[in-house]
């Protein structure tokens, strides 16, 4: 590994704007050439309306989902974006770099995803709707897992290419695990969250930095960034009911869906914050466990909350993953980075890795125990969609096609993983060297951070902490104020 | 109150997760015995769709209520959490307990308002759909209201007593006005605000502390916990039309009330700014009475907005609780501290307790004022439920109720707060000692605050106040780098 | 400019309550003799229903656009409010100052819409619903950009003054456009966005300051201040698709429009993040462009996202206009500023001015190509209102009067600017000297920030500083604590 003893080169203004530049003339012409309009939102609707003898405009799917859709999206940029702000130092990475993810790695998933899933044989067009807009954000939720894994490590172009290979790895699996294996997994325990978290982990397995520590005082929070970090928390909580909702069955589907992850995040609360108390001294709380262990009984609930797994089932999934996830964080990163050396910046494997198993398992075994007297016959095969060449499909079948469907997400996630981070470890990326890790004044405009300086260095020093708070919205800065006085902060006052 | 005297001991690791533990598995045992999906999200739903005639899937009233409710979750959770994060040194406190008080008390409150209201005398399960969820989130508002009098002053196991109690009290009132009286509150001014407030308030009195002036230098905020503290004020604002118009009737009730709620609320903005500006020597503006007299409106109008309250009578309501809410922050708040021995953090009296009422009293009126020309011979019936045994009441009728509905509001509250308060004085429950209210040092895992010790010891203080910024994810930490200057602040100059 | 020398008084305390007091009255007399419910929010809806053979109230308007409403709200005051807190020392000005425009903007302008769009012949009554609200938002939008232009160099008073004409220009430029002209604006890239923005910047002109480098150095951002403005980005950019679609045509016209503005918004994150790449020496991204830049594809698409502008026709535009409005950052503001003496704060004229006009010609261009081959006979008449004295206009005509469209949105926003410019430059309004713009300590209940005293004269300096966070919330401060050490900040080390 001595390459990555040569002082790193973190200058991506060749590869980064190349990289956007590129990648987005060829989504243009990929859109060009195969994406349309689905008949729900080309203007014929009118008329198909006529034709199919619909009564209302509020029949459009639109009306259906549109609100679901925009809870995913909130949590797709504000949610995951400010999730990962806890760091002292990170937080323009986390927010912007998360935008950036998500903003390509959604076009991407509209072409990969309509491939396998909505290209119209009659003309060999892509139609997209409010459906592949949500589908799209789902795809984009597994990189950002899989970038919190990474936080801090990488550079902005690692990040671009980890995401086009994790969304056409998603899309292939996601065909294999809904369409082939017929499992079904409305909120993606399966196909989201274990197979981004797994993709996440293999990637920071193989960048593994031995030297990590020299960035070690970077990785913690500040009072405040924790506070943003709770932002993210809460609407990843709060619009998770939306989440694994959003493209289940009209009706009772997203209704049952809504409620069950409504509770398992509830539970999931009480049991977080009670082992994050037991596990110190004088039973004071830990906010990192806060910010991610409380969300854990969404992501286990995700592929069972369309099915009827009853008030009580889900709350039981969340207390369960509540306690697995908190005490995730206080023994098993520790353990990961230390003896299997993957470091997980965000904790991935606690709150998406363990909890999105539990949820196919949770999937599994309630598809298996399913019955008519339950689900009534008409809605037991409307659940489970036993329709078309599934209609003869039993429960249990259904359950180890559930089950199947989980080994799937396991292998790509792993083996899409290892093969994407050797990709990465190439020196070519741009990443910071071990000593600047988590630290936004690699890839962003703002002065060097002033625990990288000696702060006792008199006038200069002083500027070059204010200068840190100085940057400018484009005019041309006098700095004279700020050298008045060397020693107490002069701006740093006034916020 | 020898008590109060000795050291206290905040060491809250065996009854906080104690609490959680017990609570929850009672939640799961009682869940199991009664709770079911109700019609609507059951998977039954399709074969009940067609033995009632019910045309579509858009019938369901998950597209009536979803959109509502995720907004009124939005307001729970981050509106509440965020607007008590404004104190310097406890926002970890304000945003993490607000986040399991609710995270506990909605399936607490599910099983209460189920009992009361929507127990199925068929099987005797209380059937659950997403009224119930908005319905349990309401409950949920009134216990945060309540912690608003008592933030920093009290430890998480209090505050789940609390909870326990209150959301008790509310489903009993709840049942006593709503079906019992047959009051109208879709916007719960009675129900939810004068009850929690004033719940709270009598908390807060029993707990009175003599000596809480040895905290008062916590008491204030910073530049940028004034700005956390904005986003809950303007989540709450935004969404409090969805909350008002969250239970409301189908169709034109939903839609009136959103609209009325809408207009109070902006008139609340002009006359809070104004007395806020006159309250000053030199016409200055106080991030406080902008935080929270400005959504004085929103709780006003809450019983009256589905009422023909008229666009103008909107604006007058807003118009007046704007100016009585501020004049509360600037005069009644302090008199209630020096003279009633109430200290009351957030200033709910003011934001809650006095425009709640107002809203009781506005909806009696506003009830007895209602005549057939106005509303029309159905739309009359339709908005007052004058249906099955109430077929023959008169609105002037109606407004006797609506005005018994707030004396039961206010008994419950008071009554409520005294005794749940005295239980709350038990010296057993981990309360932080009068010199340490406020901080989150006490229950949180933070460093000391610097403000504690004496910041001119040298190199030992720098690092106690490094340290307190230095929480750690999963890793060891090395304090060398911030040992170099005793001085300056090394990290603050980072973020 | 002599009067500009003079020592300004920025004294508000009988202005700004005076101008509150008298314009809410007004409202309230006006609410009282003009707006009513419409038949949708009317307590008749239910007679309204039967009578027109309404089948379910799933058809009320309420339920097609009150989660896009919501999510306009969300915009309005989050997103415009928390974008401008990018300023170290004004975030209480963006957001506060951003709250008093909006909360009176939008009565005044559900009034002056309503005389020019809904007053009803029959009773001379504005009636409003959930559409209105919308329009209502929409409007004060056009008056949030402009103050975007002029934030932190104009009181209050100035605002609402600013707001006022605002509002009338618009509702005046709206229906000359819409309604004479019969431009078709969804998502008021011409109306909103174009007028908006230029109306500010010819306000900025006429404000000109000429010593304003005076208070250059709070002209930037600290690092949280940064995070908290990537809120209103992020906000603003999420929801969007909803502004776009919010009063478009119910079925695929919603359904259109929130397609296109998606991947519109897509495309700008990347090609904006390239050029701010390419624009530093290191590849490193500015924060401003992350944060401005990224949106310029909603507004350019406005116009046409109801069209079948076709999914890589947005990507298109949203490329163009990352590119634009980032260049336009880096060079064309501080050449505005040095040449055409254009102080723009926020940059509006790159985020709102040229995305609008170029939002209007790509309205124009999809409009006159429109054909019946791509939007079916009645698509074509659906989607452009051809219909009652339009019925026999073609596609070309409609591009021109798109062309014309524009041309008035231009006119009345530079020619009302200028008027309104000149009455503000009134000496009687209370705005802040040369060397005290961007501070929020002029307005706002804050002790005087740290950067205007010299910061190294021993205690004193240490109690201004710490007073400073000291604000309190109805109690009187003991100082005793902070006056231990002169030269750390005791206060700031616990936030």
């Amino acid at each position: 590994e001595q390459c990555c003893d040569r002082p790193k080169n973190t200058n991506v203004r060749i590869s980064l704007p190349a990289v956007c530049f590129v990648w987005q003339i060829a989504m243009i012409i990929l859109f060009g050439i195969f994406i349309r309009y689905n008949e729900e939102s080309d203007a014929h609707w009118i008329e198909h309306k006529t034709s199919n003898n619909i009564s209302s405009n509020i029949e459009n799917d639109f009306y259906f989902r549109y609100p679901s859709f925009q809870d995913v999206h909130v949590m797709i940029f504000v949610g995951f974006g400010f999730l990962m702000t806890f760091l002292k130092r990170y937080s323009f990475g986390a927010v912007g770099f998360n935008f950036l993810i998500a903003g390509f790695g959604l076009q991407w998933a509209l072409l990969m995803q309509g491939w396998f899933h909505s290209l119209d044989p009659m003309d060999g067009k892509i139609k997209i709707g409010v459906e592949s807009m949500i589908n799209a954000d789902f795809c984009v939720a597994s990189c950002l897992i899989a970038y919190g894994a990474v936080l801090g490590k990488v550079s902005p172009v690692q990040l671009m290419v980890m995401t086009l290979f994790g969304v056409t790895l998603y899309a292939v699996e996601e065909y294999i695990i809904l369409s082939l294996i017929h499992a079904r997994d409305a909120g993606g325990s399966m196909v989201i969250h274990t197979f981004g978290a797994y993709y996440g982990l293999s990637i920071s397995w193989m960048l593994y930095r031995p030297n990590l520590d020299q960035s070690k005082h970077r990785i913690g929070s500040v009072y405040h960034s924790d506070v943003f970090a709770m932002i993210g928390t809460l609407f990843l909580w709060m619009f998770w009911p939306s989440f694994n909702s959003a493209i289940s069955d009209h009706g009772d589907g997203q209704h049952r869906a809504a409620i069950n992850t409504y509770l398992s995040l509830a539970a999931t609360v009480l049991t977080s914050i009670a082992i994050s108390s037991l596990s110190q001294k004088t039973g004071k709380l830990d906010m990192v466990h806060i910010q991610n262990a409380t969300l854990a009984g969404g992501v286990a609930v995700g592929t069972a909350a369309e099915f009827m797994l009853m008030p009580y089932g889900s709350l039981i999934v969340g207390f369960c993953c509540g306690i697995i996830s908190t005490l995730g964080y206080i023994y098993i990163t520790p353990f990961m980075e230390k003896y299997l050396k993957i470091h997980d910046t965000c904790g991935i494997h606690n709150l998406h890795a363990m909890p999105g198993v539990i949820g196919g398992i949770v999937g599994a075994i309630t598809a298996a125990a399913a019955s008519k007297g339950v689900y009534g016959t008409e809605g037991l095969a409307n659940t489970f969609d036993f329709m078309g060449k599934w209609k003869d499909m039993m429960p249990t079948q259904q359950g180890g096609h559930q089950a199947a469907g989980l080994c799937v997400a396991l292998c790509f996630g792993i083996g899409g993983g290892i093969i994407v981070g050797c990709i990465l470890r190439l020196p070519i990326w741009g990443d910071a060297p071990d000593n600047s890790c988590f630290d936004d004044d690699i890839y962003w405009e703002c002065m060097p951070s002033a625990s990288s300086n000696n702060p006792c260095l008199g006038p200069h020093n002083t500027v070059s902490i204010a200068s840190n708070v100085w940057r400018q919205h484009g005019t041309i800065a006098s700095f004279e104020m700020l050298w008045v006085c060397p020693v107490a902060y002069p701006d740093r006052g006034a916020p």
